[in-house]
């Protein structure tokens, strides 16, 4: 097998590894030098800073994933429509140069009318299937734009993307809740996060509920340190009602230690069997498309 | 009956008006001094410049709705709890200046463990049910934070709040749709208005739906100068998906033009029957508490 060069480029930061030949990172370096941060043309220079070293390796290849292949992006890497496996992503490369450094396209999906959409999550997804070693799953992704994920025989089938990382900032620095919130998160509360969860589910609708937070704070019968925990259980609770729970595949979280936390917490809550990952699958991922790629096997 | 001087101070602005015997404004004022800019203290000094020289007026008498009876505003008139009618809201009025000057209580209701509330609606709702003559009816008061309530046997049974206006100003500026979005909304575009309607009551979860308003974007299936009226559409429809529109008494929309016109036109598309009235409703409604009140009738 080649050297490959694991890159992770996102919106806000900058991940690379070097993959071994089982998928695992030997070494990682991260950058807060997320596409948003890269001026046009500079893309080529950013790269070389991050993991030119490694790239000089004889016969090194590098598989970049993430928003890098976005239109903002180093180089547009169009969206593959689902379903979509190892074959349809490795076969839909974008290439920076030719045999050497590719960029993995995201997916797409139609749903009721309405495009989604994902980039570097499709990876991820690769990642975990092979680290749970089944080909059915359902995955879930916490974050800004959290991804549910549906995999049918080893393909992505299905995914909803759900703004409730980026609702739960806007509404903690923009909106009226922000005067009644303290200044800063600090611990969270656990019986405060579940509460969120359960309102958000008798309510049935995040515009009615998220007033709560603030009402509950004029009346007293909410401390102000545990009003930041209440909302966010209300976003998660909010985005956990619109799932079918107890049906079908056990719920794999993946994503940062902090979220899955989160949303281990409100599942368990509500009943519902899950298991959870960390975030090293990108890399596995990306393993697993270069495999299935001639020029980078 | 007394010279009656009606007051509608909310956060961002203060109306005044003369109020005559059939609760119609002979003189109105409008101020951009809503409670957030008057200082500490400043409260009497505002009134004063507003309407002053109408209290000069031999006899003459002030009732104030709105944030003025907040515990940021000049002083606090304590929420009164549903149900609530003339009389418990006369009987519960904050005295500024004993038979003279008077701020009308908000109102507060309890739904499924947390408090909802009002302030200056209320006096609305009340002017709007002397306007239709009727002692039932449901009544919807868009605004930033819009009120659906319900009035029973002339008393405010129920209500709630839903945080429409202000999520909508929030994706707009904050959010990552904002980068797709141009930067003036211009004029209404009906069918993507109704197409996002349609799409928050088929989706059932803003998390997800709002994403779309970027997705389409994307795909160039949605103009850009059309995507503010697909987000309020989004918006307006995740509001009514939580409602029931064909049961019950006809709904009553009460508020500014521009806002009053986007819901007739979702509630038309969803075949929900409804009439509409203006802004002129608060001094009707400040005339009927102040009639209740001996010291100020």
């Amino acid at each position: 097998m080649k050297p490959l060069v694991g890159v992770d480029w996102g919106t806000s930061s900058l991940r690379v590894a070097r993959v071994d030949a089982s998928g695992h990172a030997i070494e990682q370096r991260e950058f807060p030098r997320g596409i948003l941060t890269v001026p046009a043309g500079g893309f080529p220079q950013v790269f070389g800073e991050a993991c030119g070293d490694w790239m000089k390796e004889p016969g090194a290849v590098a598989l970049i994933c993430g928003m890098a292949g976005s239109r903002q992006g180093w180089q547009e890497a169009p969206y593959a429509p689902c379903p979509a496996g190892h074959a349809e992503i490795a076969s839909q490369l974008a290439w920076i140069d030719r045999g050497r450094i590719a960029i993995v396209p995201g997916l797409s999906f139609d749903a009721g009318g309405a495009p989604d959409v994902m980039r570097g999550e499709e990876t991820a997804v690769l990642g975990v299937m092979k680290l749970l070693g089944v080909s059915d799953a359902r995955i879930v992704m916490p974050g800004t734009h959290c991804k549910w994920v549906r995999v049918r025989a080893g393909r992505i089938e299905s995914f909803a993307t759900y703004m409730t990382g980026e609702f739960y900032a806007m509404l903690r620095q923009h909106s009226i809740l922000a005067r009644t919130l303290p200044a800063q998160d600090g611990e969270l509360y656990e019986d405060a996060f579940l509460r969120g969860v359960d309102y958000a589910m008798h309510a049935g609708n995040l515009l009615h509920a998220a007033f709560t937070a603030r009402t509950l704070s004029l009346f007293e019968r909410l401390p102000q340190s545990a009003a930041p925990s209440y909302l966010s259980g209300l976003l998660i609770g909010e985005e956990l009602r619109s799932q079918d729970l107890h049906a079908g595949d056990t719920l794999v979280l993946a994503g940062a230690d902090k979220l899955t936390q989160r949303y281990g917490l409100a599942l368990s809550h509500l009943r519902a069997p899950f298991r959870v990952l960390g975030q090293e699958a990108t890399w596995l991922g990306l393993h697993a498309i270069a495999q299935s790629v001639k020029e980078l096997a």
